[in-house]
């Protein structure tokens, strides 16, 4: 396992995780800035925010830095209440992936969606089963167009708890299945954005995690999972705050042949996001020294 | 499948429920009494409200409803932070057994417990693997005595999120590859309850449910997912008013062989628990008859 203790070369941030600032949104432009101000070398950004300083403005920022994109996120949320909804969101991920492209990105992190209308508390429908259906048509379709421009599609199970409103793939080993289906020569063009928030409870974790390897493994995130949690989706933990067991889960990672970034990917309302931006890069970076 | 509609013959009511009237905390034998002034002829309580009111008090009174128990909440918690609490968690299990017996409940749900301190916000350790497998010995040393005084111990899956700190038992799958390790001949003393608020999300759960056939299904329990859902544990809602596909579910489980109660158990710190017991009663059994 690579030792993380001596610099911050593997370290990347997830923009959602100093987005908030004492509270307030900061724009991307001064993100990007206070990470190379603290010697961070790559990002994950978020559409919303790209696209509130433009695509183009984003690219040369982070050429001026210097800074890699570990991933792009995000596309997705392919389930849509009808066939309207359905091609808007194929020509949404054409969009998200033209975007990766520009900016140079590892992969486009795939949040694939989930009951159409559950996020507004509106579901469409209740079959889970049609929702997975149309997230491996959704693929299969953006898969193609990836392929062409050459762009790794990262699949990202979410926690069991998001299944109704913002993933409906919500195990590792299901994510494969999919890969596995749509990509059978792992060719390196469909993979996984393997978030240990998301995937620390599973008894199968380590057995796919195995099976993933390297070729499937496109990226890897890491915060921590607090007790108690006091939201769904706003209360994650830094690392070594919680239960996650996260030098193991990298040792099975990097076993399996995963050399890239460790991203760190925390949404916390309640604490993180009412620090500054400063105080949270160097938390970010002290733990990610002492134990991820 | 069974047709539910025309009556509540096999409604059971988790005491759980309604054990918040108007926001107040109820005594069991009240409960008891609202559930067979309602008509209810199953129940599944739980062992603090038994001890508040008195074992054999509580026997009595069922025998006088001629009541019958769907289950008994519960036993498991299993990880210890030392022998001492890994010793008083099977002596614990042992007079959850016992009580079992004496209420002539169908079976003892088991929660199985995860992280030890978890559950107080100070885990004593965060190996996960390590607190499977004391939950998988203090199974063992429970079923032993189980088997003897003819309880059937029902494992309960629960959901990913409460891994932490109540059980690290996490899908169907996991609890039966458990069940057939500990009672390979399937022979009835060790099977699952299985809550569709726990599994509903589970991509594997018809073919796990298939696999697991009459014998391990010991409890079936229905309530449903609320979107959004604003506390992991107590935003639990009635039948009907979530996005879980109840009847699709029940049409596996009855497929599989289960023939038993179907057993309301809502947490709804926000509604259901607000309300009186009648009201709740009567949502229960029109959901029942309607939607399940």
């Amino acid at each position: 396992m690579r030792d993380f203790s001596q610099n911050i070369d593997w370290l990347s941030i997830n923009t959602a995780t100093i987005r908030k600032q004492h509270g307030q949104e900061v724009a991307l432009n001064t993100l990007l800035d206070q990470c190379a101000a603290a010697g961070i070398r790559a990002v994950s950004p978020w559409r919303d925010q790209v696209a509130a300083i433009g695509l183009q403005a984003t690219a040369a920022q982070l050429r001026a830095h210097g800074m890699s994109l570990s991933g792009y996120c995000r596309g997705g949320f392919y389930p849509a209440a009808d066939k309207v909804g359905l091609q808007a969101a194929l020509d949404d991920n054409r969009r998200a992936i033209d975007e990766a492209k520009t900016l140079n990105s590892a992969c486009l992190v795939m949040v694939v969606g989930a009951l159409p209308g559950a996020l507004e508390g509106k579901p469409h429908y209740k079959d889970i089963g049609r929702a997975r259906q149309e997230v491996v048509d959704g693929l299969a379709a953006s898969l193609e167009y990836a392929r062409e421009v050459g762009m790794p599609l990262a699949i990202e199970p979410l926690h069991p708890m998001q299944a109704a409103d913002r993933a409906c793939i919500n195990t590792l080993e299901h994510a494969l299945d999919i890969c596995d289906a749509l990509d059978p020569e792992a060719t390196g063009a469909l993979g996984v954005a393997l978030d240990v928030y998301h995937v620390w409870w599973d008894p199968k974790l380590a057995q796919q995690i195995a099976r993933a390897g390297a070729k499937r493994l496109l990226a890897y995130h890491v915060c921590d999972w607090l007790t108690p949690t006091a939201d769904l989706l706003q209360d994650r933990g830094m690392m070594g705050e919680g239960v996650i067991e996260l030098k193991k889960i990298r040792q099975w990672v990097e076993a399996a042949g995963f050399a890239g970034y460790s991203e760190v990917e925390i949404f916390s309302q309640r604490n993180w996001w009412q620090r500054s931006g400063d105080d949270t890069l160097q938390a970010c970076k002290q733990a990610h020294q002492a134990v991820v």
